[in-house]
């Protein structure tokens, strides 16, 4: 099958280009919830028939890693997320529960050791599947930028 | 097959929940280059049956949007992007000749109308599918931000 072409499904077959080594063995580890900071530092090691792909990475401070939930089972629509008491669509969450099961963080790159990328940031388990990797670019203006039911609930949280 | 879980040939299919609705019929009318704008206007067209995975989303001023390369055909590890004269990895590019054809946008909520979303900051084809929406929900700090070759390829482009 080609690239960027659908099965006679219509899915898209994706295939790991590589595999996160992380602290968290388990998602119960994985710090969550507002205020939960994730500065836990990892590798993303790349697969040696895609090392030449990462020439001149080390340029850049910030990385995507998109990635596969692996230990997804399913998905639900509506989804009640760790920082709230309330359910959200689930496109207007970051839950693992999605109708495809992809990832996405943004890291901070500290080094690069050949195939090997040393980042701080990472929120995935051990053993994930990496999908791709991109140069974060730019920053939406702050003064535009809104966080909808995340700020509701963080305001009810300090309230309570 | 379940979620998050690899078929026989180590590959995850990912299935589309919509389609882009775009002002660009081919690649070659989509901005590109330093300083190209990307205010275009568009709607995601979220399938009806995903439709509610959409409640609360209207809160978010901007939403990650993940995507099928679709017209891509295969890929290389060294691409020469439109905005530099230099190939680098392309990990480190946003070339649509990826491992893994995947697309990611960050586009501006205008509002939405059922399970149509009108957005702005468009870069995707007409007809793209669409793999997932995310809320966008904070910045890097702009004093930590690098952009590698992106900056360096500026610089030269105004001294030349």
């Amino acid at each position: 099958m080609t690239h960027g072409e659908a099965g006679p499904d219509g899915s898209f077959p994706m295939h790991p280009i590589g595999t996160v080594r992380s602290p968290y063995a388990d998602r119960t580890q994985v710090p969550k919830g507002p205020g939960a900071k994730h500065d836990a530092e990892g590798v993303l090691e790349i697969g040696a028939e895609f090392e030449a792909g990462l020439q001149d990475i080390e340029g850049f401070s910030h990385l995507y890693v998109l990635w596969v939930f692996h230990q997804a089972q399913g998905y639900e629509l509506l989804a009640t997320p760790p920082t709230d008491d309330r359910p959200h669509g689930v496109f207007a969450t970051r839950s693992p529960q999605r109708p495809n099961p992809i990832g996405l963080t943004v890291v901070r790159l500290l080094r690069r050791e050949g195939r090997r990328l040393r980042v701080r940031g990472v929120d995935m388990l051990d053993g994930t599947p990496i999908l791709d990797v991109k140069p974060y670019l730019s920053n939406v203006p702050e003064a535009e930028l809104k966080r909808g039911w995340m700020t509701d609930a963080e305001l009810r949280g300090a309230r309570d």
